[in-house]
């Protein structure tokens, strides 16, 4: 029988999670669940239903697993613990400061109500956080690197489009290569941030703005831009539309060290990810641990879990047997 | 208290796991047992013992877990099952197409026991085995694509050792690095054997040996070179010791995928290694498995199994909340 998921929220990541679905021939879309009217969104896949929020009230029985595909700023922090307490869940919760807190609220309602609840799961955090503590349980001695990029960083794109005159912007963080290579090398360098990344803006200023005024608020906004180096091209509409339509993302986790009685030998460990769509890919991970939360359940488990927390084998619908014929 | 190992078998990989116990502070080796004379066997960690495999009879109560370091062809299929069914146990099998008959003989020793043994743990098998895995759970439609090195391999030297006149060889696999290239670009091309790696030999020959005739046997010997463009070198015993004392190896798993409800967009997903030291690489991945297995049992788990069956955190030293708190 399919595991049947619901998602909540129907905007980049929903829509991500539904085409991971289609892909998955264990795993059915029943509903999709959202806070604007039913009527004006339109799913696309065949014969799925748009729901009002509210209804997730009494449909337990027909979902095995709810996706949650809300915002980690406010929509998460209510939602995910609510729904915790009425259904198996996944949720990409991204806010790294505040997982600890996010994550007792969640258990609390998981336990309760005997349900599994995954969160912060996606590439980063996700496939990046697993790969970062492999790599330290298996070389204890050594240094840690994250890069993120070529990508379109949402948050750094809205950020510009708050500047009075802006009309669109889109902000790639983009990884220096010098200092890809020097930590590729095993140098163990000390890098600044100004060293790792610089960001570049393609921004579509409104008729008359003063561009100047623009490009050194950009360049000095505290936080999202004051420590890189950054780049500001102005373009057309049609430029923005035509060459930066897509969200591709990616990047690189890296750790380097030292084994040996004398720690005599170097190693150098590293995941990297080319994505052309973020939400896209996003949504697969979210889809493969959604299998796993659904099967944990079954088997008795209750609680909230990260990735930390799955082996690896209930993310596939292959049974161990195929697996370790085929795949170790 | 310390998770106390003992290793059985003092080769290289032996000494890789003796050097990996000693970068984890929770680890304690108690002993390395061999079943060559004892005092024969010099160990590098200060105050531990050397006992006879024969000791292995009665101490179930001084270790936690032991690690086998026996080779794959004769050593594990009759080790690891005898040692299963007394010990938590850690073997590094990797004669992939017998891995079934290795788990079921594996499992029904341990389940007996109520121990956890992991069989099949290292890099490859190992730590790729679950790249494949996790990225093929990810992107459930794309192409796995697998390369080794540039490293020495043991089974390739050996071979030649074995050829008339041949004093001495180390043999390179190396990925070809146009194929790689080819690879990461995500246009799926189909590889042959020779497309993928070439091989590398240098040689030490017997003085007056007929070197036309070692390199002619050497590269069409079937299965191990035929099916690959090979080179050889002929060089000085002094030559070899300066220039090819390492155990280097390394390698690549990549995976390119599409995601979208028209397939329309590309994705790749690589995880490479670059080690200096094969043997000791190989033996950090298994001592941190030696610490799950240990903790597995603990929690009262038995059975076989494999690094897909592992959750994560059980790899590592620190709590849960820690974890999510700085790798999440």
């Amino acid at each position: 029988m399919s595991i049947r998921v619901g998602i909540l929220g129907y905007g980049n990541l929903g829509k991500g999670v539904e085409s991971a679905i289609a892909q998955n021939d264990d795993m059915e879309l029943k509903a999709v669940f959202t806070r604007r009217n039913p009527e004006n969104v339109k799913v696309r896949t065949a014969g799925v239903k748009v729901l009002q929020a509210d209804e997730l009230s009494h449909m337990q029985d027909e979902l095995d697993v709810l996706i949650l595909c809300g915002g980690s700023a406010t929509d998460l922090p209510v939602q995910t613990p609510q729904y915790a307490s009425m259904y198996n869940v996944v949720d990409s919760f991204d806010t790294h400061a505040r997982i600890p807190e996010h994550f007792a609220a969640v258990d609390a309602a998981a336990k309760k109500a005997g349900k599994v609840s995954l969160i912060s799961c996606g590439w980063d955090p996700g496939m990046f956080s697993l790969n970062r503590l492999y790599a330290n349980c298996v070389l204890p001695e050594g240094k840690d690197y994250t890069f993120w990029g070529k990508g379109v960083s949402q948050g750094h794109s809205d950020a510009v489009r708050r500047i009075e005159g802006v009309k669109d912007c889109r902000q790639y963080t983009i990884p220096v290569e010098k200092a890809v290579e020097a930590v590729r090398s095993g140098s163990n360098p000390e890098l600044t941030t100004r060293e790792k990344h610089t960001r570049e803006c393609f921004v579509v200023a409104e008729e008359g703005a003063d561009l100047a005024k623009i490009e050194n608020e950009i360049k000095t906004m505290p936080n999202y831009f004051s420590d890189y180096d950054t780049t500001v091209h102005f373009i057309t509409e049609e430029e923005m539309k035509r060459d930066h339509s897509g969200l591709p993302h990616g990047g690189m986790v890296i750790r380097t060290g030292v084994t040996g009685m004398e720690k005599e030998h170097k190693h150098v460990i590293e995941y990297s990810l080319k994505l052309d769509s973020n939400p896209e890919f996003t949504g697969s991970v979210i889809v493969a641990y959604a299998r796993a939360v659904s099967r944990m359940n079954k088997e008795g488990m209750s609680g909230c879990k990260t990735v930390f927390d799955v082996a690896p084998a209930y993310l596939s619908p292959k049974s161990a047997e195929e697996l370790r014929a085929h795949m170790l």
